[in-house]
């Protein structure tokens, strides 16, 4: 069909077929050297959220992704995890949502495995409080959330929760962080699964970048 | 509303809110340090077509934007120009239309003002013939329609034509580029007027960066 620029009040935007979480298939990840993340100053957890679905924290953080600034904003929980890698789920995965001076949202996603406890893992289990937002009075750490290095599948998806938004970059680290095996147990106390099914990649590249 | 889980197959993307083109108020926008743009090969027109309402040429080009590789897809015309500076519509605007390794797309769009003829678009209107889509034996050099220098307005919108998708990366440059008066009129005489209306900034920061 010919565009027709005198019908242009009636044109719809499209959306939906770029959405978040996806299986990530390791072997068609296309390898890169970008640099995928750089953690630029301490992450810190300043206010503890009963966010209904999941334990959410605010705080300060910055990192460099793909060599661009982006300022962290909150970290939230789901269990199991969303993204698969090669068909399997870990029992815990992590959101970093950070957001560039243009309003870009990139979420670094990062695995938890069942080992030594974190501590800022129990941190935050330690100051929240059902149904509250609560300032605290300490911020809480969240290096050992963070891994240090490792693989990164990248590619552009969506917010997992609605408003399901596109265009997001997503960082999905492959190499997992521990969190004990009782602490897992406690946040799963406090919160029903809260994973988004996932979703066909379509006609996404997926890249494999290292930091 | 509680996020229900259970009901998460009805959820819907919600998208539309962040479209271009935008009329651009540059006393707003926030200046920052980023490189917005550097050329970083030759831009060559390999294929000119006529894609009804303008007309649009691929070819190779390499630009780093933001500090990423971009690659360049296509160049295409607006007559009148799409974006607004300050309310003012210049005659002519086009779009270099550049894709990432991810998928990303950015377009850096270039307003035209009458004065000198322009050589790689007298190229461009030369190897066009309507109603076809003609491979070209030598290239058509596209440097003079790219800026040197100057002053460029980013922000995350959309395509301006259907299926308009969202996100885009916008980097508008400020100071424009010569064409012809013969050469604008022999555009206007192939082709209709084909700008999409401004669209609502909403909640979108813009930004001023130097290149």
């Amino acid at each position: 069909m010919t565009l027709d620029y005198t019908t242009q009040a009636t044109w719809q935007p499209v959306g939906g077929d770029h959405q978040s979480p996806i299986d990530i298939a390791t072997a068609t990840a296309q390898p890169s050297q970008l640099s995928a993340i750089s953690w630029r100053g301490l992450y810190q957890a300043k206010t503890v959220i009963d966010d209904t679905t999941t334990l959410k924290a605010t705080g300060t953080g910055l990192a460099y992704l793909n060599d661009r600034d982006f300022t962290f904003d909150q970290i939230h929980f789901h269990t199991p995890a969303e993204h698969l890698i090669d068909g399997v789920a870990a029992p815990i995965e992590w959101h970093l949502v950070h957001r560039s001076a243009t309003g870009q949202l990139a979420v670094v996603a990062i695995f938890g495995r069942l080992g030594k406890p974190n501590a800022s893992f129990q941190g935050l289990l330690d100051q929240f409080t059902p149904q509250t937002s609560h300032d605290l009075t300490e911020p809480v750490d969240l290096t050992e959330l963070l891994p240090d290095t490792g693989t990164v599948y990248h590619y552009l998806g969506s917010l997992t929760t609605p408003p399901l938004t596109e265009t997001v970059e997503w960082y999905v680290c492959g190499d997992s962080v521990m969190i004990g095996e009782a602490q897992l147990a406690a946040y799963q106390h406090l919160f029903a699964a809260n994973n988004r099914a996932v979703q066909p990649l379509n006609d996404r590249p997926l890249i494999a970048e290292r930091f």
